[in-house]
């Protein structure tokens, strides 16, 4: 059995709008999309909260995916609500709303049985949150992170702390301008490094992702899809296979991470072919070697 | 000798702003850039127009870099000029002006000499220019297309002609969109080989660049530079550094494209790192070597 991984994030509803349709109540959440993804390498173990609302039918889909359910907590209240459209480019989106409901009072607290999970993902939560759990997990053996603009415009001090403690952490490309102030790859990944982290993924959305470690660089297009429906969770489907992959290798170096990278953008891309959570569902291990191998196709001569 | 590739296009004085400086009267305009680019490979014959403005050093340093000028009128009046000013990001521009000056009565007349040139390619000018020019040209080997928004929105007619017309066209994302009305890469590239050309490039600037054939992709991520100065004439030194590479090639076939794919990035890279054609003109063959061997070694496992 491959090593579990242990993710702290959002367990949430999804109210979404894209060109090809409405989808309201959609299982959603940072935890959700990276569990799916990383379940088809590993055990993944979810830290989160939800509210009475949230379906027992979809407790039963996560654990019949083996997903260790037991650091989700269920309290009185409602679960995370986020609502959103997105324009014709589907790169753009308006959030319509955001009701943190139980999520606003959520105080991680991580079950004996996880404290000692050799592979820990902090999903795109409040820092403070994301510094709690990396406390209270024993030794870790890989550490990564991601954030957003949000955390990197109003709570920078938290978030700087995490950043110096983590192995690797994944932005987007102007998450990365914001964090460093600078608009050139290099010079901010220059940076981001001096902050911490040996490993820098930087997400270009459909266009792909870099791998940056000890000044080098390694980049895979993201897998060119017939149909984008929805990309809401495409970056948390992107971490649960890069981490995901991860944990099924003997040794982390810069060879596996690159693996790892297109592990990441498979998986990714998975999401962005369905509503909530239906292309994890759908897709199985055969079909990711198969796109893997495709996306190692469109780059060789 | 390769065999030489003919460039209709424009000559231009360039007044610009970027976030690195600014740089007034800058040698510019699509042939130049292409010219220059392709120059690092082949023989070059310019089709365009100046005024007696364009000073004789600029034709001298054309020359010497075996860039054949006979076919640049120089006619009375001032030599075409824009002016922008780009953004922090560098990927947003805004136009200052764009002064037509002798472009306005532009007839392209294709020398004797050149009529049997047997790469071509169409700079992004009125697309009837582009039919006047494919039409003096006698059976040439392989025929590319360069074209903007402006041409898709007010020339449409005249556009399509062109592009039935032309082996591979290069457009960028957002360009694809508008003339296919798709914003799914698969589904506009299917519409537009339907159009006529067999190939086609998008470049995705400073993220890469795809090359479609036959149902097939191939893609090549952009150079990350160390400093991005200028990007003015980027995608113009991408189609130079294309073209020049196919003209060394023995066979025009996918596998070739890919490589001249990779050119054309290398090529496209040197022209953001300094003003004008100063990048361009600063590499040599050895540094483009080098530089291909780099955007290898990027998706490289």
């Amino acid at each position: 059995m491959n090593d579990s991984v242990l993710v702290i994030g959002s367990v949430a509803f999804d109210d979404v709008e894209t060109p090809f349709g409405k989808r309201r109540d959609a299982l959603g959440g940072s935890a959700v999309f990276f569990s799916m993804a990383a379940s088809h390498f590993t055990t993944t173990r979810i830290v989160g909260i939800a509210g009475r609302d949230f379906p027992e039918a979809a407790i039963t889909m996560l654990k019949e995916r083996h997903i260790d359910t037991r650091g989700l907590e269920i309290v009185d209240g409602k679960t995370f609500r986020w609502g959103g459209v997105y324009h014709k480019n589907m790169n753009d989106r308006d959030t319509l709303y955001t009701h943190l409901n139980v999520f606003a009072d959520f105080k991680p607290v991580i079950p004996n049985q996880y404290r000692q999970t050799p592979y820990l993902f902090l999903g795109n939560i409040q820092p403070s949150l994301q510094l709690d759990v990396l406390d209270q997990v024993e030794n870790p053996k890989f550490t990564a992170l991601d954030t957003m603009n949000l955390w990197i415009n109003t709570t920078l001090d938290d978030l700087l702390k995490v950043i110096a403690k983590v192995d690797l952490i994944l932005i987007n490309d102007s998450e990365l301008s914001l964090l460093t102030d600078e608009y050139n790859l290099r010079s901010g990944l220059k940076k981001l490094h001096q902050m911490g982290p040996a490993y820098i993924v930087i997400k270009e959305g459909e266009h792909g992702a870099y791998l940056s470690y000890d000044s080098q660089l390694f980049y895979t297009p993201a897998y060119p899809v017939n149909q984008a429906i929805d990309p809401t969770g495409a970056g948390d489907g992107f971490a649960g296979g890069f981490m995901g992959y991860l944990t099924t290798c003997q040794e982390i170096d810069f060879k596996s991470m690159k693996k790892a990278l297109i592990y990441g953008s498979t998986l990714g891309s998975y999401v962005v072919e369905g509503f909530s959570v239906d292309g994890l569902k759908q897709t199985d291990r055969d079909q990711i070697e198969s796109r893997y191998s495709a996306l190692r196709q469109l780059v060789t001569i």
